[in-house]
C-alpha cells in the first residue's frame, strides 16, 4: 500500500490524513463516506474501527486498516463532488502535526554514517549506540523549536527515521522490514552543553520540542530501497549536512533486528537512524542555533521538514505559561 | 489526602484501587456506589470523570479526584453491607499490577547515594546523571523478571521512586513537592553487559520487564519526609543493599526542580532516584541474577516489592510467542 500519511490539527485534536496531490484527505471521514455510500448500516462504527482518526491505532490495525484506507481514498477520488464537509482539505488549509505525535518510544542511534566515522578517523562500531528521547520532544512541520534558557548550545541533527508498524520481538534481519510501517524525517535537536555535562546524553536530548518530525510518514511500499536516499540539512539556506542512507553502518533492517532482541517494538515506535557529518558542534569554529534560525531538512522520496528556532524567556516558575508549546 | 493507591488486574484490563487494611477498594466503583446512594442521577458519568478506573487520568484529575476518592472510601467503610459486586476485594483475591502500568516517562538517576559514592572514593557529582527506561519495562509485584538470552549479566538495583501528580515546567525546589503525587519502589533491573557495550546505557536498561514497580503508590501526605526512609534489597533472602534516602545527593525536591528545567513533567511520569551500594556487578567477585532468584526490596513506609527471575528460551523469531509478558 503506497500512501503518504499525515497528522493534522483540527480543533484541539489531531486527525489522520493522507497527502493526495495538493489535497489532504481525512482518512476516517473518507472511510465513513465510502461505507455509507455502499449502504453499510454500520458505516461509522466500522470506519472508526478500521480507519481510526489517529495514527497509532491505525497502525495497530495493520494491513487491513491500510487496505480500507486505500479503498476510501479511491472512493474520494471518484466522488469528489458529493463528500461530507471535512473529508478533503486543500494542503494549505491544514496545519500539519508530526505524523506520529505521541510515540511510545523514540529510539535514536548514535554515530551511524560511515563517511562521517571515516572523516573523524574512528573505527566502525560493533554495536549501535542507542539512546532515548521522550514524546515531549515531538513537534510538527513548521512548529517552532524552543531554545530555552537552560542551554547555550542547541544543535541540529538531520535524521532519516522509520516507524514500527507491527508489534515484534526477536525478528530476524530478513523479515525485519515487514514490521516497518514507513519512513519520515526527524531533527534530533540536541543541547550539546547538557548532553555532555554528565556521561549520559539524555538530558541534552529530551528538551521539550527537540524532535521536529515530518512532514509525512511514507509507507514502506513507496520506498523499496531505504538504503539509497539523499539526506541534507540547511540552516538559513546554507547547506550544513549532506549524505546518503547507503552510508548507514546499521541499516533499517539491522536496527529492527538489533532493537527487537532487546525489547518489544510496538506500532508507532519511532527509530531515528543517526545523523551525517556537519553538525554545528563539530564545525570549526563550532556554531549553534540562535533565535530565528530556519532549519530545513530534505530526505529523498520523503520531503522537506522545516522549523524555526524561537528563544524562550525564563517564564514564571511552575505556571501554565511556562509549559512549552510541545505539550499544549 | 493519605492513600495507598494500587492498580490491579481484572479481565484483560487494569483497575485503580486503594489498600484498606486487608482489602482492596475499587475506587471507581466505590465512587459510583456513593454517588448513586446519594441519589445523584448522573452517578456513573460523574464517577468516571472524577475517579476514572486507571491511574493516569486519575492523577490528571488532581486534588479534586483525590478528594472524591477519599469520600468514596469513607462511604465504603460505612456501608460495607450493601455494595455492588466488585467494589471491595480481599487483598489475596486480586493480582496487583504496577501502580503506574504505562508511564509516559521513566527517568532514572545514576550514582546518587552519598555513602555509596564515598565508598567508591568518588566526588559528589555537580549534576545528576539522568537516563531512560521505556514503558515496556514495567511489570507488577510478583510478576516474573525475564532473563532473556541476550544478556548474561542481569543485575538488580533497589530504588526509591516518585510519581509526578501535576504537569509542571521550571518549578522551584521550594514548590517542587506540590507536583509529586506520591512514592513507590522500582527495581531498576540492568543488563550490565548490554549497558556497557556502548557508551550509552539505554540498551542495558530497557529490556522488557526490567522495571518491577510497586506494591503501591503511597500518596505524598502519607510520607511527610521522603528524605529519611530505610531502603534494602535481598536476593534469595540474603541482604545485598541497605541505605537510607537521607543519603541521596539529589533529593526528591531537587530532582523535580532539575528535571522540570529540562522538560515538562506530566502526571504519571516515574522518577527513580538511584540505587545504594551493593549491586551485583560491583561485588567481589561480581554476582548476577539467575533463573529462579527471588529479589525483594523493602522501602520504609511504602512496603515490599518481590519478583522472581525467569530465564527465557530463545523463542521463534518475530512471532507472538516471543513477545514478553510485559507487553501482553
Amino acid at each position: 500500500m503506497k500512501m503518504r500519511l499525515v497528522t493534522f490539527h483540527e480543533g484541539e485534536g489531531h486527525r489522520l490524513g493522507c497527502l493526495d496531490g495538493d489535497r489532504v484527505i481525512d482518512l476516517n471521514r473518507a472511510c465513513r463516506a465510502w461505507l455509507k455510500a455502499e449502504g453499510n448500516p454500520r458505516s461509522e462504527a466500522l470506519a472508526d474501527a478500521w480507519v481510526p482518526k489517529e495514527i497509532t491505532p491505525f497502525l495497530q490495525g495493520g494491513e487491513e486498516s491500510l487496505k480500507q484506507a486505500e479503498k476510501a481514498v479511491e472512493y474520494v477520488r471518484e466522488h469528489g463532488d458529493r463528500l461530507p464537509p471535512g473529508t478533503v482539505h486543500s494542503r494549505e488549509a491544514v496545519r500539519l502535526a508530526a505524523p506520529v505525535p505521541a510515540p511510545g518510544k523514540i529510539l535514536c542511534v548514535g554515530l551511524n554514517y560511515r563517511d562521517h566515522i571515516r572523516e573523524m578517523g574512528r573505527e566502525e562500531p560493533e554495536f549501535p549506540v542507542i539512546f532515548a528521547k521522550f514524546a515531549n520532544t515531538v513537534i510538527g512541520p513548521g512548529d517552532e523549536i524552543p531554545l530555552p534558557p537552560v542551554t547555550e548550545k542547541l544543535d541540529y541533527e538531520a535524521e532519516f527515521a522509520f516507524v514500527i508498524g507491527r508489534r515484534t520481538k526477536n525478528v530476524s534481519r530478513d523479515e525485519a522490514l515487514d514490521y516497518v510501517a514507513g519512513y519520515t524525517i526527524v531533527n534530533d535537536v540536541s543541547a550539546r552543553d547538557l548532553q555532555k555535562r554528565t556521561i549520559q546524553w539524555l538530558q541534552g536530548k529530551t528538551l521539550d520540542g527537540s524532535a521536529p518530525m515530518g512532514p509525512c510518514l511514507v509507507t514502506r511500499d513507496e520506498i523499496p530501497d531505504p538504503g539509497n536516499l539523499e539526506i541534507a540539512l540547511w540552516v538559513n539556506g546554507e547547506e550544513r549536512q549532506r549524505s546518503n542512507t547507503r552510508q548507514l553502518v546499521f541499516d533499517v533492517a539491522r536496527l529492527v533486528e538489533f532493537l527487537s532482541e532487546l525489547m518489544t517494538l510496538e506500532p508507532g515506535d519511532v527509530i531515528c537512524t543517526g545523523t551525517p557529518g556537519g553538525v554545528g558542534f563539530a564545525r570549526k569554529p563550532p556554531v549553534f542555533l540562535n533565535d530565528g534560525d530556519r532549519v530545513r531538512i530534505e530526505v529523498e522520496s520523503i520531503g522537506v521538514l522545516e522549523n524555526r528556532v524561537r528563544a524562550e524567556g525564563r517564564n514564571h516558575r511552575g505556571t501554565a505559561e511556562s509549559i512549552s508549546a510541545a505539550n499544549r
